[in-house]
């Protein structure tokens, strides 16, 4: 039996060993993504993000709870774009979600940058699309943080979730306008805390401005995700939102598809072309001797840069 | 006389042209800017990021206004890349600094990010080094949230600083690792609400089990932004925090300066790249007629990103 044949089987070891063969980009790998390739599209896939801080490993860890009880496997990928030189979240972040590592029907799956040239969100489709091509029903992306990263990350969902707490209200820059436009279902987490209604009022009151309420288009909910599946934690009621959205976007199915594969393609590109500028480096004894000659004033950056370009 | 001219006597205005110019890649202004590159390396760089809502666009307002007491000429440029749908900060985040428009000797520059293949760190490269041609003794790049981009962008300043606030600490996500690795000098900003002195703890904690505590390389200041000069702002020790990070390094100058060459021509290579790769998607029809057949189940995302690569 191929490596393929048992990730289809659903054989999580020899799925993770795939992972990380995609990593290191082995081209005997991309070839098996090709041929689980036609096996996805059946997942649904969410994205979570939001400010550092709120909340959303826990929420994520109820809304695994939500599924499971529900007879769904999850995957879920961890991104974290902020850590490329630890290679990954410290201190203990995503340990709450650990309780579900021995379960079966949950597969979780940590992402972080790993070098200048990486292409995080080439990972996260290259994770999802194996852990839908095992037959997962939900696939959860979290990803930490609000920057350029996340929202091309947040690109491969179907729906997005962005997660906020009260008390960052006051200041405006709390939640972004990038972040805002990408947004299907808006969480006020924590929502206990002095001030979750405030913070309701505010997101409402950003998203009128943006032209984004009125059109159903985003559902606000609070939740207070530390309570777990316990009907005043709100839970429910996220899980709702996101499942409404998937309804309701239905008729948007097949652009979205067009606007994830899109976001696919377009990465993919952008990793192979970094793979070749850094070999037309290694062929002209590295990034290091070309700078040095640029720092000691003998080029300028541009004409060192076309210079790699033009041997390719 | 030349805009490269203009740009070398101060004319501010030439030099936002250039800018512009450069920022739609315009062949002319490449060549104007290698003209300008051996009168660049004067300048004083500072990177200032942080958490959304640390208030770092005050800090930035009051070093201005430090350094305009001192006799210096203050260019910055505000880098937004969690935008990149709105095309730049909304809602007021800046105006503070706006105060220094009528001043001469400040010169302000905001950058967000434009597209999906755009480069915001090879922007920031570019604006510094008009600014620093133009004899600006300090540069500010004051760059928003805490991402993969903001680290990028920070490789261009010669000493960089992260600015948080009290209140952040029960979650210790409130600063990620990559971010710590980076910070010359950490700021707790608002430092009159309750907890500054935990977070000042939980911060030197943090640096501690990175291996940066006693190796001096890392200074932790408090500061009230809001006071601007003030002497109980704070903000003169932020100041010379930065100061003697710069004395400190002066022997790691030339090794800084390889990083950040290193980060620039990197930058440009990818930016040439994807330049590259956009001409050859549209000699094949554009990226959407390629996605369709991918979406349409005709072809596999990485065999339709090898057939664009392959034909450049």
């Amino acid at each position: 039996m191929s490596r393929v044949d048992d990730v289809l089987a659903g054989d999580i070891r020899s799925a993770a060993r795939l992972m990380r063969d995609l990593d290191d980009r082995l081209p005997s790998a991309i070839d098996e993504l090709k041929e689980l390739y036609p096996k996805t599209g059946r997942a649904f896939i969410i994205g979570i993000t939001g400010n550092p801080g709120a909340g959303k490993s826990t929420l994520v860890d109820s809304l695994i709870t939500v599924y499971r009880e529900a007879g769904m496997r999850v995957g879920v990928v961890a991104v974290d774009p902020t850590s490329p030189f630890s290679g990954g979240a410290i201190l203990g972040d995503r340990i709450r979600m650990q309780r579900h590592a021995g379960d079966p029907g949950v597969f979780i799956r940590s992402l972080a940058t790993r070098g200048q040239l990486g292409g995080l969100s080439r990972s996260t489709f290259d994770v999802a699309s194996v852990m839908d091509a095992m037959g997962f029903e939900r696939i959860i992306i979290e990803t930490v943080g609000v920057g350029q990263d996340e929202i091309e990350v947040m690109k491969t969902a179907h729906t997005s979730v962005v997660v906020t707490v009260p008390g960052l209200g006051d200041d405006i820059q709390a939640i972004k306008a990038g972040i805002l436009e990408i947004a299907d279902v808006l969480v006020v987490n924590k929502a206990d805390r002095e001030g979750a209604d405030r913070a309701m009022r505010d997101l409402f009151h950003m998203l009128d401005l943006r032209g984004r309420v009125g059109r159903q288009e985003v559902e606000i909910v609070k939740c207070i995700a530390t309570l777990g599946t316990r009907p005043e934690s709100g839970i429910a009621e996220v899980a709702r939102a996101i499942d409404e959205h998937r309804t309701r976007s239905e008729s948007l199915r097949e652009e979205r598809n067009m606007e994830r594969a899109m976001a696919h393609v377009s990465e993919l590109v952008r990793g192979l072309l970094a793979d070749r500028a850094a070999q037309a480096l290694a062929e002209q004894g590295g990034l290091e001797e070309l700078v040095r000659t640029v720092v000691a004033g003998v080029q300028d950056p541009y004409t060192a840069a076309q210079s790699v370009v033009d041997r390719m």
